[in-house]
Order: C-alpha cells, then structure tokens, then sequence
C-alpha cells in the first residue's frame, strides 16, 4: 500500500474548517465521508489511538458541521474520543498525526486546543448537562445560536445524563440532543424491554377507549364488526409498539425523532435541517456502527475502541505485548479465586475488558455483572450484596471510581460492608491526559473512615492483596494499581498479607525511600543509581497507604534522618501526606519529602514520558533524593 | 390537651412487632393508623424531628408490615427520614422518645439499630440499588423473600435510582419498588409532560392501524362511520393519555401499578397482597400528602420537613431563633449581590430551603434553578454556565455535594471554570448524624487542583467571602460554614479579600492556633481559658485551607515553637494536613498538633454535645493545648 497523501483527495484536501464544507454539494458529502475515513485510519494506524468510536460517527459529524452554524453553534461531545472526525473538520487536519502525543493535540476534545471544542470530555454522561448550563446562558443574554449534545446509548446509562434530561424536559429549553446509538453497551437491552408490557396495558383511558370501540362494534353487523374488532385488536398491537425508546424520552419531556440511519449523510442532513427549525428539546435517535469502515473494525468493534498503532489493512497490531498487564493478572485471578469462593462476585461499570473482569464473564458468567456506565448505582449494588453478606469485588478505573465517592462514604464505609474495591489505571494512564489519570484515589480513599487502601508492587502482590482483601471481611478495602504491564515477577500460589504491614526491599544507611505500588520498582532501580553516587538509600515497600505499618514508620523514623515518600497520586492529602500526619502527631523531627504528582493537572503523554517529566522514574527519583539530601544538608550546616 | 398515655390507646398499646400487627383485622388498621399519626406527632412535638415525611407514609408503613413478612422480608427506604412509624412498628415505640437525641435512636434507618433496618440511608436515591444487591444475593442462596425498595419521588429525580432502575429491568429480578409519591419535588412537572406529545405519534405501527380504522370506515354508512371515527379520535386522545409516569418505568423493564391512593390502608393492603403474588420488577405508584393529618402540616408541608419542638396543636416551634443562622445571612447576600450582578446564577439541588436560595426564588426567580435532587447534574449544569460567562453559584450541603465529586474535578476544575461553591452543613451537622455531617469537604476539595476553599470566621466574614468568590473568575472557588446560627456580628458593606491571606486576630507568646470557619471563635473563647491557666495563644484565622498563607505561615511558624490546627472537618488530608505539609516542604521542626474530627464516623446528638465529646468546644479545645504544650514539653526534656 502506497503512501497516503492528503493532496490525492477529492474534497477533503480542500476542507479545514466548517467553512468550507458549506461549498460543497450535499451529495459530495457521500465522497468526502469516504476520504475522511481512510485519512483517520491511516493516520490512526501509525500512532494509534480510539478509532472505532469516530469511524462510527463519520457522517453524523459531517452532517452537523454542515447544517449547524458551528463554533457559534455549539456541539457538545460526549466522552470525546468520537471527536477526531472533529477534530479534521474544525483546523486540526495536520494536528491530528499529533493526537495523544505529548505536546501534540487531546485524543479528547478540549477547551484550550480549539473554540470549535465547546466543552471538555473524558468521562460519560456530561453533555446534556453541559449543555443546558450553555443553552441557559445563551437565552439569558438572547442569543438564537443552537445547542447540540451527541451522546452514545452506553453514556446514556449513566444516571447523570437522566438527571439532565429531567431538568430540561422541565425547562423546556431549546435543545437537540442526538442520541449515537451504535449499540456498544447494555443500553439496547434496556431500551427494547417490550416483554414487561403485554398484559400491562391497565391504563384506565385506554381501557376505557378501548371497550367503547368493542361496545360500538356491536351494533354493526357480524362481518364488519369482526373486521373493525380485528383492527381493534391490532390497534392495541400497535400501542405495544409504540413503547419504544422514544417513549422513555417522551416521558422525560424531549420530542423524540428517529431512528435515522448514521451512515447515510444525505439523508442526515435533511433530517437535521428540519430539527433545526424546531424549538423545545428534542431528541435525534441516530443509528450507527462503531468501526463503520474496515471490515476488521466493524467485525471486532470492541477491539478498535482503542489501538496502538496497527496494519490498516489487516487491523492487527504491530506491537506485540510481552509482559502481561495488571489488568490480565487481576481478571485471571480473581476467577481462580471465584471458583474456589462461591460468596464472590465481580460487578463493573461497562468495563469488562478494561478492567479484567471478561475472565470472570467467560467463565463464571452468572457471578459477573456489567451495570453500566454507572458507577453510582455499582457501588451501592455492591453494598448490597455484602450486606447480605457476599464480597462483591467492584472493579473500577481509579478516575471513574470518582463518580461513586459519596457512596463509598455514605453506603459502603458507614455500614462497614465488606466491599472490595479495585482501582485499574492508578496514576498516570498516558495517552488518555488529565480526564483519565488516576491521580487522586489515594487522597479521596485515605479520608474514608475505616477504608484499607493498599497497592502492589508486582503483579504477584496484587494476586496476594486481592486474596487477602476477599477474606477480610470487616468493612471496605481497595487495591490499586497502574495502567499498562506489570513487573514480569513469577506469581505464586495465593498468601494473605497482615493488613497494614509494609516490607522492607533493600536496606541502606543514608535515607529511607517509602514507596507505594509501581513506584516501589522505579524506586529500587533509583537506589541502584543512587549507590553509584555513593548515596546508600533503604527502600520501603509501604504496601498499605491506611492503615499505615506504624512499628514499621517508627523503626524507618528511628534509623533514618532523612525521609521520602515515593507516590503515583497527588502530593495533596496522599501516602506522604499521611507519613507526615504520623510523623507530626508522634512529635518525630525527621526531615521528610513528599514526591508525587504535584498539585495541577497533567497533560497527555507516554507513561514514560510523564515519569520522566515529574521526576518519578529512577533517574528523577535518584535526582529528587540527591537534591533532598543536599538541601537538608545545607538547611542542617545553617542551623 | 392531657398527656398523652399510650395505655389509652385501643390498638398500639399491644403492637410493639410486625407480628403484633397480623392479630388485628384488616378494618382496624384505620384506628391504628389514626393513633399511630397521634403518638407520633405527641412524641415529636415534644423532642423535635422530621415529622412531615412519617406523617405521609402512616398508611404505607402499616400496610407494608401488614402484607410482607419483615423482617424475612426486607424492606429498604429510602432516605430514611420517613422510617419513624417503621421504628414505632419494629420495637422502637418507647425509643421513639430518644429519636435523633444523643444515645438515643437515630433519625433514619441504621443496620446496627435492628433487623428491620436493612439498609442505612441518610442521602436520597440509593434504596434501588440496595435492593438489587440483596435481590441478587437472595437468588444466589435460593431463597424466597420479597425485596421491596420505598422511594419518594424526590428521590427518583437522583440519577442514580434511574442507573439502577436501568439495571434491574435487565436483570430482570423480582424486586417491588413503592413510589412515594408526595408531589413534595419537582417530579411530577418532568412526569407529566405530555405538551411535547401531540404532534409526535410519528410512530409507523400506530399510524397504520389508526388509517386502517379510518379506511374500514369508509365503508360503513354515515352515523355509524362518524360514530367510529369519533371513537378512533378518542382513541387517539387515550394513547395521548397513556403517557403517564408509568410509561417511564415501563420503558425501563418495569410493570407498573397505579396511581393507588396512598391514606386508604384497606385498599393499600389489598393491592400488595396481589402485587405480593407477582415477579418480575413491579412499580406501585402510591400517592400520599406528606404531613398527613394536622391541618398545620399538610397546609406547610415544607415547614414541617423538619422541626425543633413545638405546640401540637397549633405546629407552632417553641423556641424562636434569636441569631440569623448562616443559611440566611448567606441567601440574603447573595440576593444583594445578584441585584448588582446579573451574571450571577443560583443553583440548587431540591435544597431552597435549607441552602437559603429561598430567598433568591422569590425575589430573582429567573436566575434561580432547582434541578431535582441531583448534584451531578447541577455541578455540570453550573460548569456550561460559567464556559458561557456566567457566575454560577452551587449552593449544595457539604455532605452532598460528595455526590459530585468527579465532576467538580473532570467538568469545573480541570477546565479551571469559575463556579462558586457554596457548602452549608460543613462540619458536624447534630441530630441528624453520620449520614449528614460534613466532615470531609476541606479534604476531598483541597485535592482537586486549582481549587480556592475558604471558611468564615462569622457572617460578616461570610459575605465578604461571598464577594469575593462572586469576583474570582480563574477557576473553582468554595465556601463552606457549619449549620446553625452565625456569631451574631454586625455586618458591613460587601469588601474583598485577598486570596490566601489569613488574619491573626489575638496574638500571644506560647502558641499558636491557627482555626478554620466556626472553629474561630471557638478557639478565641479557648485563647480566654488558657489565659487562666497562664498560657498566652495566639488566634489565627486561618480564612484560607487553599491556597494556605504562606506568608503569615512563615511568621507564625517563626515565632512560635509550638503550633495547633483546629478545623471541624476529619483529620485525615484536611487543613491540618495541609499545614503540615507544608511545615515539611519547607523542613520546619516545630511542634505541630492536628485538632479536629477524629477518621471515624461520629454519631448524632446536639452539636454542643459532639464538639464537648470531641473536645473542639472552648473547653476541649483549652484541653488538648495544655495537654500538647505538657507532652512536647515533656518531650523536649527527654531529648
């Protein structure tokens, strides 16, 4: 396959911005979808990136620059990734062989990087919201601009998205919310849940209308009336029909529209230009298939939700992974564990692959749910099931966790319910930027009274951890751990680990490193770069983050003057922030520095690249120690 | 009026269980009802609670006790403020007496008080998801018992009842869910909007069979197709009809049953004992008044949400406030400064009331919104509204605003949109307890980056932080003051404060105390008492928990050897913390004590009473600085 080159397009050379859309004929769109797919996959294909969810909305995006006035129309995006279609139409054409890169454009959509991107995404379920708060302003300084969310069926599980839609049904704002259904999640099922109705239909109007229309038949005579009650009868059919996904929407206050087709962009055109005469909130039901394009794509749609870089042509991946990743040894097992312990069961939020739990699913399917994108409802399922007692494992990405702090707090930890929680993509995921680090977990756990927070630091620790959290049973307990591949340890048969208890890894005489999860193992190599400076450096293997091994803090603070804790989370309320609060409280006067992620937001990147930047890869944390010590050292010759 | 005796009563002298309860005939349950409402407002009127939602739910508890076989059967409420007569009828009947007061039973349902108390509940919207966790549980033990989940419809605008809802018609379980339906929430406005409907039976199904009836009629001669079309219009019009609040249910996978009036017990037991047959996820839609009975409640139903003591026969509260309570000084200035400020708006979640934006509804009704019990929806709504200019204001108790916590991260603070936070009930909040107190903001606010947090010393305080946050426009900014009355100081005209500067309002020799919010003049009354026993404190108000006075900081830290923190939030990753870390940042050795909420859930009673217990009282306060000045003293002389 030759090289792609922009130049040899049609249409698309010659389109950057909305602008320029509008030349076109309406039937040139059919053209420019196809050019604007093959430009993604070829670019997608080098650097890799979330795929599927963008070739799916190709059209769609198409049809909305084209008939919406866009930036002074505003398109918010749900989630985001679906926005690289976007992203090409709105000046970022070129950037886009950027995209994920450090220093190149968001894989999401975001503020700062174009007004064509009105609001930020990364988690699901925001765009309605956002979207009323804009609509509001917008009529509050009477302005006629249009506001368009487009949010998937999966986002649409997500309770926030019905709160939304609730209040501007209420509101009776001018709204388009387009639905891309691509029937990704468990949404369809929810939505076509005809079976409950048959013998429903006890409404009194209906029945009432109903058996008038049966009273009424009778005066006529057989052959008429037989006709009139079998059309009668077919009526009532026809009402069954009527409960379709509309109806939820109708109940909630939009005008509901569809389903159209996503992949005709003819037709799509249309059908907006006729919304876009309409006033109140409506919504568009716009049918799609993610990975619509290659036959390799659409064949596999959850594989191309997010690739490395891959041969367009066959769609596989050029990279092969060697080491297994957390996310691998976590799925695989806890279903070693779940056959063993019938009281176990796995619960995720729409996660199945991402967070391991597809072992589970395939093999022990009736102990596995997926409740959705709602982490809210997740968590306090899993309230449930312990109080009943069974150990519910709620496998959860750190930055979704989020979305269920209140109930961790409020359901699980006041009742002290054995719930375990599993954080997959703790600290910096990389590519994915600021809306999916799991920078805070540490911090937002530690404040929960009563919850056990620990971390790993190779893979067979957190077969270890996750064996010890499903047997305690005395309240809430959480594991976490990093994004990507673990250590490359040999893994053992199952032990439990004292809760609370820290190890000590390598021991040493002029500091001591504290270290929690995967930066135990940047931490061990830091000190073998520190013993080349003559710096001889103990290193921690802290393990619990609360409660916090305090015989062991008391021997570390007694043998060494100089202290530094090592974390993936925010230095904010985190694990050196809890050493410190012992040290404090203990009256101890040793010198302590917090190292972590520094209180801001970090912006895209590789792994590697991050560690390197925040000075948490050996060579940073090497360099962190040195300057510490040199600074206490000068701060001590002073006093 | 006597006092009341419940050896007078004919039915509830004997009923203390459940079991008592199945002895009595179904007519007699009107009289128990009836006395039941009576020993209820009796006991209330005397020792203060939330009387209206109980008074609502008389009938529904009975019957509910009446059909299912609790505790067997479980029955999980929502909230739980509504659960008094469920006490009165589970072996609370004398503990009534104690309700909400310290040692005594608590205001809403708790696991450790009884078997009959499934599942704790304090914030809204989580009975749903409790109950399909112990479904499930129940269907992997094989066991028969009923599950049924009593929500108000307040509770059901909370997106988390619709995530859960959404799961459970996938799951298809046998599950009983009761609406409580008390038109007390913006609810039944979203549930009845059929306006959108009319010119959108669009649907194919329907439209073909409503041509079929007209075709056939063509056939007939003129009455008689007149007639029938006459009735194929009212047709038409009963499908109109048929969007009720059950079609949002039914479209979620549930059956639905109702409306049933929610005051007529007979019908009400009759109708679960056939809905006590049936599997499947069931919805009973049962409307009832909240405050049911005195004329005084069900014409005030809001008053009497919850109240102090008062007369029973007239509802008028025996003590009259004498000092303006934050809530109030907060929602009158805010009213002023919007009068000068069009771009301020006020956002709420189902609070006006207690958030004290009651004030701006009557007089800006146009820039006030309640958005239903949904805090995420609200703080992402707020978010839209600032990226267009706006000032939106969040007024949300601290306790709940937990429920949006990721999204002030992923929506507000990552996006650095200037939304004002306002956080009433912060700290400890008294009878209503655990579930309420806001002991964890400073914590999980100070680590989101970028986030201003502020606390006032008194009201004057308060509304000079007010404006400020109203003038800050670079990012998130809070406030957060206790629940209750303010110091009583007289107010000035709106100034600005300098973000992060704190004040020293007494100064002194021995040590520093450096206090958030309400703690002030706590720690001021302190400063009084130490004096008295010859130690001279200096008093901080600290203002700032984010950004800190590094400045002032630097000076005390200086000055004073010896140094407490005094906030009214937990211990863990709060203002202290924050201190600390920054005492070793910059490796200073001074004695640092963390005074404030110990890391375990406190319990209710008066809030006099919490902070004596915790000694953050004047007198507790006193205590722990002589005690901390003795042990490092004692310290000192040891090294």
């Amino acid at each position: 396959m030759s090289d792609y080159d922009l130049k040899n397009t049609k249409f698309l050379k010659d389109v950057n911005y909305p602008s320029d859309l509008k030349k076109l004929n309406l039937m040139d769109l059919r053209n420019l979808a196809d050019e604007l797919r093959e430009y993604l996959i070829d670019t997608i294909s080098k650097i890799g990136g979330h795929l599927g969810a963008s070739l799916g909305v190709c059209e769609l995006t198409l049809a909305l620059h084209y008939v919406f006035n866009t930036p002074e129309d505003k398109i918010i995006w749900d989630v985001g990734h679906q926005g690289y279609i976007h992203k090409i139409l709105t000046g970022r054409k070129e950037a886009l062989k950027t995209i994920r890169q450090k220093n190149g454009i968001s894989g999401f959509l975001k503020r700062d990087e174009s007004e064509f991107d009105v609001f930020g995404a990364g988690h699901a379920s925001t765009s309605i919201s956002a979207a009323l708060g804009i609509a509001t302003a917008r009529d509050f300084q009477n302005k006629k601009y249009k506001v368009v969310a487009v949010i998937g069926d999966g986002s649409m599980t997500g309770g926030m998205a019905y709160e939304a839609m609730n209040n501007i049904g209420l509101l009776k704002k001018d709204i388009i919310v387009v639905l891309n259904d691509n029937k990704m999640s468990i949404a369809p099922n929810v939505w076509s849940l005809q079976n409950y109705f048959n013998e429903l239909m006890t409404n009194d109007t209906y029945n009432k209308f109903r058996s008038k229309v049966w009273e009424m038949t009778g005066v006529l005579d057989k052959r008429t009336s037989d006709r009139l009650r079998r059309a009668a009868a077919k009526i009532e059919g026809g009402l069954k029909g009527v409960i379709t996904p509309g109806m939820l929407f109708e109940a909630l206050g939009f005008r509901y529209f569809g389903p159209v087709n996503g992949h005709n962009v003819v037709n799509l055109v249309k059908t907006l230009e006729e919304i876009h005469k309409m006033s109140g909130p409506i919504l568009v039901h716009v049918i799609t298939e993610k990975g619509k394009g290659p036959s390799y794509a659409t064949d596999h749609p959850q594989k191309i939700h997010a690739l490395n870089p891959f041969d367009k042509t066959t769609g596989i991946e050029h990279k092969k992974i060697k080491v297994t990743p957390y996310t691998k040894v976590f799925g695989e097992s806890l279903t070693e564990l779940a056959k063993k312990d019938e009281k176990i069961i796995a619960v995720n939020a729409a996660m199945p692959d991402g967070t391991g739990l597809n072992y589970m699913q395939k093999e022990i399917p009736e102990r596995y749910f997926d409740v959705g994108i709602a982490e809210q409802h997740a968590v306090t399922f899993c309230a449930g099931l312990a109080a009943e007692g069974f150990t519910p494992v709620a496998a959860i990405y750190s930055t979704f966790l989020q979305r269920a702090f209140d109930q961790i707090i409020h359901d699980v930890a006041l009742q002290k319910l054995p719930v375990v929680f599993v954080l997959d993509r703790a600290g910096l995921v990389g590519a994915d930027g600021p809306t999916h680090h799991g920078a805070f977990d540490l911090s937002y756990l530690r404040l929960v009274p009563g919850m056990v927070i620990m971390s790993p630091k190779d893979e067979a620790e957190l077969r270890d951890m996750l064996y010890t959290a499903t047997q305690y049973k005395r309240g809430p307990i959480a594991l976490r751990y990093p994004r990507g591949n673990a250590v490359g340890v040999e893994l053992h048969d199952f032990q439990k680990i004292d809760i609370g208890k820290g190890e000590i890894l390598k021991s040493g005489e002029d500091a001591a490193i504290l270290a929690v999860g995967n930066m135990v193992s940047h931490s061990l190599a830091a000190a073998e770069l520190l013993e080349k400076a003559n710096v001889k450096a103990e290193v921690v293997n802290a393990r619990f983050i609360k409660p916090l091994d305090i015989k062991l803090l008391s021997d570390i603070f007694s043998r060494f003057r100089k202290i530094i804790t090592i974390e993936d989370n925010t230095v904010s309320g985190g694990f050196g922030s809890a050493v410190t609060e012992f040290a404090i409280q203990n009256n101890l006067k040793n010198d302590i520095l917090i190292h972590g992620i520094p209180d801001r937001f970090i912006d895209h990147g590789k792994p590697e690249e991050l560690y390197e930047e925040l000075k948490l890869d050996a060579k940073g944390i090497s360099e962190v120690v040195i300057e510490f010590l040199s600074r206490v050292k000068y701060h001590d010759e002073k006093i």
